[in-house]
């Protein structure tokens, strides 16, 4: 594959360990974290060129958040620096019937200081294949809908085909204000993930027969999500939905539905019994950015992708790190869990 | 509310990380803890006023000990300090087939040297709305089941409701002693705890239909049981039953009986995947002290108290540390585990 | 019961904490252990006399490794200090559908450089009741296979009963190899432990109607596999099958057969929830010695070693630390894990 | 005493684990930690009644904060909710020639866009002995210099004496914003902390002969410093330095000087090994108002202050847990750390 | 060697991690402990015969302790199970000028309600070269002064030396108590390790021109306690007192002095920097055992006691862990702390 | 500066955390280390383009340890996946008089069996402007003496300069082994670091009035050993020479000399307060080749390169993790740890 660029915001996380609560906690794990960094660092696990872009200040806290990027062979030569502080989030993991617990505390990180002059996306995307972005840039406001924007015409010039997770965040932005800016960026967009719920909010596409607290879901209704946002915009070669149905904080019924030629895919289901399921929508759409960067065709697209996620339940903090190895063997059906010696 | 105050012991837990057996730690993991003092700290987390009395010596592991009440919220302003030693317990956590494990070493704490005269309960007690107390208080022996008795008096004279846990503990006392001592405090009782088991040991009052071990539960035996109790000590005008079926340890079926005005109300039942199911009981007096303080109708105090406790088994250590906002959206039905964001 | 002896190889066990992945561990968990060693420790455990032979360096490595055993209660005076390093195993605990993961660094071990004169099996084996051995020892090359065939010699003149683990290992050794070198020792064993994968792979006999990454079984098969077996080595009295279906890599259904005088008798079946699975089947084996060797009939034998196993499964590192109190009591039906005070 | 108030930011601190850098932790520990929110909790740990005042987000990790000064005894019921943020400063600790190196990241704090009617000094100001306030809260900008001003004006009609401590810090504002807000509010000011970089970048009066980094020190000079911070402010009562000799990252001497009444009190010198010299100098700060508020003679006022000082270089984290006893039995010399049995 | 068997109780010992104080732990590092169990366990590790007796209870706790006496080599099958608890101390770790701080809690251990008949004491010295005791084992109380004179009559019978460190703990008994005991049991013993204070509290005997906590230390005052001593017990062959100059809690001045047939001779000097000081005084009572027991002349055996116990300083936890070579080492005058490859 | 190129062994490091000793872990600190790659990250972390040489096997445990290489910058695409293990070393940290202890278990790692064709040395040294190796690279045996000489070779013929230290180790080789190799591969060597002990068990050449393990140093002794360095190979033209006194385990004096031109130049010293001194040499060979690839002239030379390795003591684990700024800082006179914020 010729190299993936993701752009977006770049985060501390701190945990609790364990399970255990804010207020219980004499120590936080760290990781280093953003939705793009996550699909550019899963990608690079799976053996691909993969290229991070975003905006952190001059401190050695952002410089270790950019070695663990390194670690995982993410080439961030393009990241600028500047601002006055990277962004945190705050992670409690739930159990049982207690729902994880996330705090944001990401504004003024340095990417939404940034100005579209900071970046050189002519040069950044020289040679990609894939440019990938999530709603959640556009929404952390200042000039990054122009950024992104700007990004995304580079992408098409530089002939690369752009991936979008709608990924929408209510605490970020109102539904119209994410529906003003997403509606000038899917037109540039080739392959897009959403849920249901994001579908809904950004967009006002509604899936019939889902309650999803309720945990009922109806598989037409998704068909239907996502021929509405074809139909909305023709651009969109594919449309991506995980299918995700929580038993509880500890178990999730795991899969995913590829919406492709006006033909809908549904993977294999997942009974996961959850390590942390946080990036577990990032490795998804890695896992698509793969399949469909290697040409697979639709079922083992949405099969790949299936089976990378669900392995990333299976795995402590935000990124996927499962070998293409590793997701071959749970696609052929070993999900049996038998020790590899 | 008006606040609840409770007395008891205070203890010193001991436990070794995550799932080692004794053998295999290291370190222990220190918490500061009693029956009463969890309800207590429970109802402060809830938001409302709650007093700890209890007698720990003068010692920097004791001061430590009533630190920790302190930042839950709990006032201890009411504890007197004396005695040898603060009492400790060690409990191994089980997983699966293998048991949960509890070594005490408690004998001598402070609180069971302590005299009549050690506790002015009239100003102790000055504006209570509760009085909280377990079975285990009374067996810890010495002056308690006087001074306990001293309290429930002091506690009407005071327009205070009494709640009582009665909590058999085989190791600390007879049947025949508890019968004797509780047959003499129950009738102070306004609101009582009890298990099958309890009501069996303490007073002979026998669930019919009932095989623990075996995990069979017959609603009717538990109705019973609550009939019988209410019959023997008509002063009582709720008893509330928890129903554990223990699949494993790692696994319980947690939901609760009010039986009030000679009706029984069953609540919801959860599939409990347990984190620390030490406190469960505690937690769930708890939650029944906040929702008959709040006047709570009988189905939505059996409702609040079950979900209260049925978080607490999601949480690590003994106190629940579950505000009133999750309580209620566990209550509202969503047991998801959806991350709040 | 009369002391078992054991040997074999002795590792060195790294791990991550949690289920970390080895990319994500800055620190391993340490422990010592060897299929061999483990039967000893769990026999040690349950209050029987127990030696573990080997070889290591003169080193503090290997110094704490023996130091280990000894506080288990495993006697080592009769291991030899030699060779250049103590071996080493890597293992990543999976979880869900991930996999655990074993990377092996055990070439050049103190034991595998061992000469036949290094051990004075006469005197090791007087007074012994078992010698134990499994198939990794003798795969581990040089001197090995005649080193096991003189123990079992001996054992046989100390008139102790002989027990065989097969335990076929891909890595160190080809089909054709173990066959050649277990068909030599088998005709000394008096009790073999064995799966379907291992009957396969060292001496070409097939379970009908199984298949292992499936999960299905059939108990038919496993007969034919054990009757097969007996046929084969006719002074094998006992032949003892691990039954494990694997859900997941957390979840697991545990139970065993044992195949004793022409019939086959099954245990109980057990919902596992895996905190550890190493050592399982070395508890089994342990499990096994013990029944046999305090005399227990056939079902009693296999309802013991699997309860003891199904155990393990529920305690961290490689050794089954349950008592036999512990393992009675799961026998007995109590698998609820309600807490032991 | 009275108790003392204390107004301020509050902040997360985020440390590696023991001498690791940035760049080597994969945990933070973490602490609830604020300049004059460490006088407060050092005056409650003493036994003395203290309230801290300051404006912090309505979420979990503030509450945890606020729950750790409760835990130490500092009454928060004056603290107001509002705000995005917690502040967070993270600091490495140095060792040898290594200096210890802090990242501020507190830009936006809820205390910085309280507004003057946020707190009722009146009311939180009523019955207090002390009020004490640093450099560092009107530094952050925003209304603070107002409500500094508000609370010293409220204090002094309350009767409470005002205790300052200069505290410059460069990265939050200019000597030249400096001069302009502490000129107006040292007027209020009765008893001063000041070393003599802050007094030269604040007020710009310069000890003589005085080389900070070279480590020289004229006890001269800094009488010199206090003289003319008395003539300027001619309110204030006393002047207090403290004197530290960096000989490097682990170890300091130690000691302070006390102006009072044109006269000079220099405590005796410790030779300190360091911990975690982080709150020094709030624990000095401490320490006076403790001698001062039980008005200990100047020798013996400056005695407590460096003993007490000197002791925190030798505990964990920013508060000094040391008790009135173990300040005594320093200040009677037993300096020679023998065990307390 | 022949064996050497100790006699004394056997504790939990709980202590912060690091320099943390008791109030900031959240979690215990534990370790098992004695003053005997510690010279047994230092012998055990310079690979002499050591067994140890206690009396402790039936639980998993206590099997924990008498596990790592085992891993260390300690033959600990004399020990009787009984008695309610296992003693617990807590132990703080001091730092510069901030001492250490115990907190005892080993009322009614094991040990303390021993009677004389639990032990078989001809069984248990039968070929013991040595039986050591310290003062605390007779300060406990109940019959434990007979049980220890028991002990030293079998001893003598058996052939056996005696040795007794004096080590008096004012919170056990007052000197008029041990001054009584003592008196009786000395007369039995044939090495003697004493402090300056211990002499003077237990039986006395004042060093001159001797002020502890200043650290002055006249070496003619030591010589005339030893004198005195020798001439009050006449059967006392070598008197040995260690010589601790404590500059603070993290450095301490190391020494010992032997006096032997009337003459004093004094070992090497050592600058130590403290890792853990606990179970100093032990591994110098076992170093010097080591040296009698080898037939050392007196000035190597009071160099190879006072290296022995100035490397404990530098080990975590109670026992001394140094082998004899590296004893060794340090007496050929190796302090250089140069790697060892 | 143009790329530095080193080439070595590549190791696993296993430590006890903090000071315990092998025997006192339950967990081990993992690190990813050797000679040469340790100049590589430290020259990377300095902000130099660096790259590292090895052969490891294909799995995740060289897998990791190649991330951590990236984490700190430098380039690891030369590395050749092959061979059977990488080598392991495990570390015991002293303290004040108790050594440092090292075991090492690194025979048969993936280096020691390259081979001559495994490396493209033209490609990988193509812009190279410094190739470095230690004297350990060659001792390992094997190919690897002719290997070090082709890239010696090659980078000549790059125009690189090529940097080596000595670095003797005798549980790798004998003197006359190493001398005839190293003499050998000197002749290639444009700048040598040595320290009195290399050169005399390599080369014979011996320092004068030089006692190490007393600690006595002599100026004239370590001009004479450069001089006759230079003289034995005259192309070698800066000999750095480091210059340890070892007061303890805990504390070393520290400094260096740099022969050049015929003249000696000595840095300041420095009295270091070790926090972990593995690595010490790399680190100031770094500075070297830092220094001179830099241009400074000889006394600035061995400051920067003193500086460097005075500060890698105060880090923790085998790489200098010192910026540029930081050492700058020190070499301009500060070492008095102020809090840098």
């Amino acid at each position: 594959m010729k190299k993936t660029v993701g752009f977006g915001d770049f985060l501390l996380r701190l945990s609790p360990p364990g399970y255990r609560r804010f207020a219980q906690a004499s120590t936080f794990e760290t990781y280093y974290t953003g939705a793009e960094a996550n699909v550019c660092a899963s990608l690079a696990v799976m053996g691909e060129p993969a290229a991070f872009v975003t905006r952190v200040p001059e401190n050695p806290i952002a410089d270790t958040g950019l070695g663990e990027l390194r670690r995982l062979g993410v080439d961030v030569s393009g990241v600028v620096r500047g601002g006055d502080r990277l962004g945190i989030y705050y992670v409690e993991k739930g159990a049982s019937q207690r729902p994880s617990k996330v705090v944001y505390d990401r504004m003024n990180s340095g990417v939404t200081t940034a100005r579209r002059g900071d970046f050189d996306w002519k040069r950044i995307l020289k040679g990609a294949g894939f440019f990938h972005f999530t709603g959640i840039t556009p929404a952390l406001g200042g000039e990054l809908p122009l950024i992104v924007e700007d990004a995304c015409k580079a992408a098409r010039a530089a002939g690369a085909r752009i991936s979008c997770d709608l990924n929408y965040r209510k605490n970020l932005w109102t539904p119209a204000q994410a529906k003003k800016t997403m509606t000038r960026l899917l037109p540039h967009v080739d392959h897009l993930v959403a849920n249901e719920e994001d579908a809904e909010k950004v967009l006002g596409i509604k899936a019939e027969d889902t309650d999803i607290t309720g945990g009922k879901l109806s598989r037409d209704g998704y068909v239907g999500v996502a021929r509405k946002l074809v139909k909305a915009f023709p651009n969109v070669k594919t449309v991506a939905i995980t299918l995700r149905r929580s038993i509880s904080a500890s178990d999730n019924i795991w899969g995913a539905m590829l919406y492709a030629g006006g033909k809908a895919y549904f993977s294999r289901d997942y009974n996961v019994h959850i390590v942390d399921r946080v990036g577990g929508g990032d490795s998804f759409a890695a896992g698509l950015v793969y399949a469909i960067g290697h040409g697979f065709g639709p079922q083992e697209t949405i099969e790949y992708a299936a089976a990378a996620s669900c392995l990333k339940h299976s795995i402590e903090l935000d990124v996927n790190l499962s070998t293409v190895a590793e997701i071959r063997q749970l696609m052929a059906g070993d999900g049996s869990g038998r020790v590899q010696r």
